[in-house]
């Protein structure tokens, strides 16, 4: 089908003089969107403009209301059968034509991927990095979409360098990876099963990382503010062997959309961003995200946790 | 066991000064065992130094022969065998006392760690490190001992943003893993069963490369020399949407000490040296290596490959 599909918008761009010709004779709604719909593709496909799935639900509406009004000589009691057509023949060529790309989520305008010209300039400037490489080469993809908890955890222990279990494909060596971190000490502070459904709380998320030999300070938003946020997570950024994980809703920062966890990497003062390494590589960059759009994230109620507020987990290795 | 060793040093460490005494009537080497090891370890350990199990095999004969030439009142005739037995003793020591720690092998003095803080001022002033971010946030550990050069195509195939296949836990997102790069096309470039046993020579690896929308091209070192690596990998690096991975032998430049595959990530001119996102990131951090060092150590004959020299591989993105 979706050959066919293909096969239809290639044939009636080759032959569109012809076609427009023989289309009146069709019922106008359809006589629109045969036409419309391979002209649109083309001039979206030659523009360069490759969308992500995301980006068609809004670009196709926004094109053809403009072309729907240009073919103001076709009859207006037919204008909305025109354009719903239109809008289906458009995602359907849309679809079949464009390549689905590894790529991720368009980012908000308030959050500056860590990956672009901006974000690299922040990260070289950043006065608060410490935490940044000993994370960075231990960057993991969570993996599966509960265990944002789990991946930000395995981070921060490789990156503090505890002592760890074994991984039988690793043999000598040891690392934490997501399959060994959890065990029967663990499934006290919540089980396995719990985490694949519904992730983790702030809490849990403290109680995890509590039975490692750390010191661990969980700080709900509610408890703390903009202000003190902001001085504790860059002076454990700034030091050797202390890190921070943060848990905070998406959608408050202008992201799809649910609850999350992943670590800081670092702090750049003049800008007042945070690095978040999203451990959810799948679907967003890490971010520059500011601190008051950040603390605006934690300070959301987390329904999983009896309505208390989301925040952050200061950590450090045991001296 | 290993408590039985624990209690003995420590008992013996308590009770030195009765200990020595009583010892003279035992065989001497046992004596000095007795003796220099918890000593020895004591030493060790208070001076905060936690050896890593390769360590250990280099510092204990080290520090073993300074003490035995101290000892000079012993029986000279019994010296070798005291040595060997303490060595003995202090191996079995040390392992029973030292913590297993999440650490990577030692790095050789020719190479940087790329998470030290002379690493850190390398990438910071590097000229060429466009490559950097977009491997850096999607750094992979390889799944097994044998699939670096999986792990190394997945790192740059995402980096790229090549189309990907689905990954059924990350449903609707769409990336490659180690787990979905090999499938009925790659089992005629290599089949997986092959790169479980032994992994991939440096044509395998272009060969998978090539299955995917790029423009591929595999250097041998026997067909390059160092002027020329140098001038083509730093070219790369600094391009976006290209990337260069290595084949060369980790003996040949200092390390444990197999055949691997790597990605590069940046070139710094005044050090003259590249930096190597090592995936066995259980093993090794990454490292900022000399052109010279790379060079020799993929101008290495492959067993695996017709004893052909390794090399590298040049990867852009189709236009």
């Amino acid at each position: 089908m979706q050959a066919g599909i293909q096969v239809f918008c290639r044939d009636l761009e080759a032959r569109r003089g012809q076609v427009v010709g023989k289309l009146f004779r069709l019922r106008p709604a359809l006589q629109t969107s045969l036409v419309l719909g391979p002209l649109l593709l083309g001039l979206i496909t030659s523009s360069g403009f490759t969308p992500a799935p995301a980006r068609i639900v809004w670009t196709v509406p926004k094109h053809a209301s403009k072309l729907v009004r240009l073919k103001s000589d076709l009859p207006r009691s037919t204008t909305m059968l025109m354009k719903n057509i239109l809008l289906l023949a458009l995602f359907a060529c849309s679809l079949a034509s464009t390549e689905v790309r590894a790529e991720t989520l368009p980012l908000p305008a308030n959050l500056i991927g860590a990956a672009s010209d901006a974000g690299e300039s922040l990260l070289v400037e950043a006065d608060a990095r410490e935490a940044y490489f000993p994370l960075a080469i231990n960057f993991v993809t969570q993996k599966n979409q509960a265990f944002c908890g789990v991946a930000s955890s395995v981070m921060v222990l490789n990156a503090i360098g505890v002592p760890a279990p074994t991984v039988p494909e690793y043999d000598p060596y040891t690392t934490f990876t997501q399959d060994n971190l959890l065990d029967a000490r663990s499934e006290q502070v919540i089980p396995v099963e719990t985490i694949k459904k519904q992730g983790m709380t702030l809490d849990e998320l403290g109680g995890l990382l509590a039975l490692q030999p750390l010191q661990i300070e969980i700080r709900h938003a509610e408890d703390s503010n903009l202000e003190k946020f902001r001085k504790e997570a860059r002076d454990y950024l700034a030091s050797e062997g202390r890190f921070v994980i943060v848990n905070y809703l998406r959608k408050a920062m202008g992201q799809e959309k649910g609850g999350h966890i992943s670590p800081l990497a670092a702090y750049d003062v003049e800008s007042d961003r945070f690095l978040i390494l999203d451990v959810a590589r799948y679907k967003y960059p890490p971010v520059w995200v500011t601190a008051a759009d950040l603390f605006n994230a934690m300070n959301t109620q987390d329904s999983d946790n009896n309505n208390r507020t989301r925040g952050y987990v200061l950590i450090a290795a045991r001296p």
